[in-house]
């Protein structure tokens, strides 16, 4: 199959097995079978073998897949081979949270900037990050050539923002606002949303 | 299909579902089809209709869903036709806005409670709420019969304080810690995580 032709939603699984397997290569673990990643994933083995075959033969019959190559694949297919510079809009709680968060850099991703509307919080410091004025955004993304941004702002200005951010050239939009963003085609949101999580578990409940 | 067979990665889609209906019905759209609803959720056509009708006959050949039927369908199905009380654990930065989060209500949770184990957040309010002891986190789960908790703390932190939930006879928890959680069979764990879904973009840029 073409790489230009893989689903999506096969796409949306291969971050959770680089996920997966990186944790098993902190354990010191060096090959696994579709069989132990899928029941680490909640995943079928099946469904794992197809995913991944996508993309090449990556395992072998009997052996399994190297933990550490199959890594590097995974990384390489979806381009956390590299660091992205990622901006963070919005310097409240969640931006606060994000600032500060420890899981980004060993899995491709370095915060750079964080913005905020109010008078208030621009200038202020959020660990090594001095709050900038949005005022500015459009301007800075540019300059930095920033393609990855995370919007923690409230439902009500974050379309207006979203806006600004595909003007300045961002491809990638982490939402946190409870509201369904409109970008154009080439334009891709994914959307963080507590309640989806734990509408996932009360099935079982 | 007997319903308690349904495969986990259907029940994951439920939840994208129900979101997006519920922004068509707060739209004032009252019918849709599965090809509309796929475009919504970058989920095809056939795919949604297989979910949906491992469930029964929601949907009419040619006329599609009654958005409302189908949300009333969905949310019983995922016994969210009901309010669950929820606990975060952890008053930092995401568990203020989780505390402060507006998107539970009107999706069947409801925030009762926030536990921390620093004596200068103890006592503390959060909005509407007072930060309570950790000490007291299995007695109070007890008594007010919590099923549902958000672990907000540090890596280091969180498997000992997920062993206490489990033992207070939590089912069902949303971990934003950067650590994968042993439990029981009989305990469901889903995992928030930014840079995976940062990295389902970076596929695409």
């Amino acid at each position: 199959m073409n790489a230009e032709k893989i689903p999506d939603i096969i796409i949306t699984r291969l971050p959770v097995y680089l996920r997966a397997l990186q944790r098993m290569a902190d354990k010191g673990i060096k090959t696994t079978s579709s069989q132990e990643l899928g029941e680490r994933v909640g995943i079928s083995a099946a469904q794992i073998r197809k995913d991944i075959s996508q993309f090449g033969e990556f395992g072998k019959q009997g052996t399994g897949y190297t933990i550490d190559y199959l890594l590097d694949k995974l990384r390489e297919i979806l381009k956390v081979d590299r660091m992205w510079d990622v901006i963070i809009i919005g310097a409240g709680d969640m931006g606060h949270a994000l600032a500060r968060y420890q899981g980004f850099s060993n899995r491709g991703f370095n915060v750079v900037m964080i913005f905020d509307n109010d008078q208030e919080k621009i200038g202020q410091k959020i660990g090594e990050f001095t709050v900038e004025s949005i005022d500015n955004l459009v301007e800075k993304i540019k300059a930095a050539d920033i393609k990855i941004a995370m919007l923690t702002i409230p439902a009500t200005a974050a379309q207006g923002i979203a806006d600004k951010l595909v003007e300045a050239g961002v491809k990638a939009i982490l939402n946190y606002a409870p509201i369904s963003l409109s970008v154009p085609k080439g334009v891709r949101v994914q959307h963080i949303d507590p309640a989806t999580h734990l509408q996932r578990m009360t099935y079982y409940l």
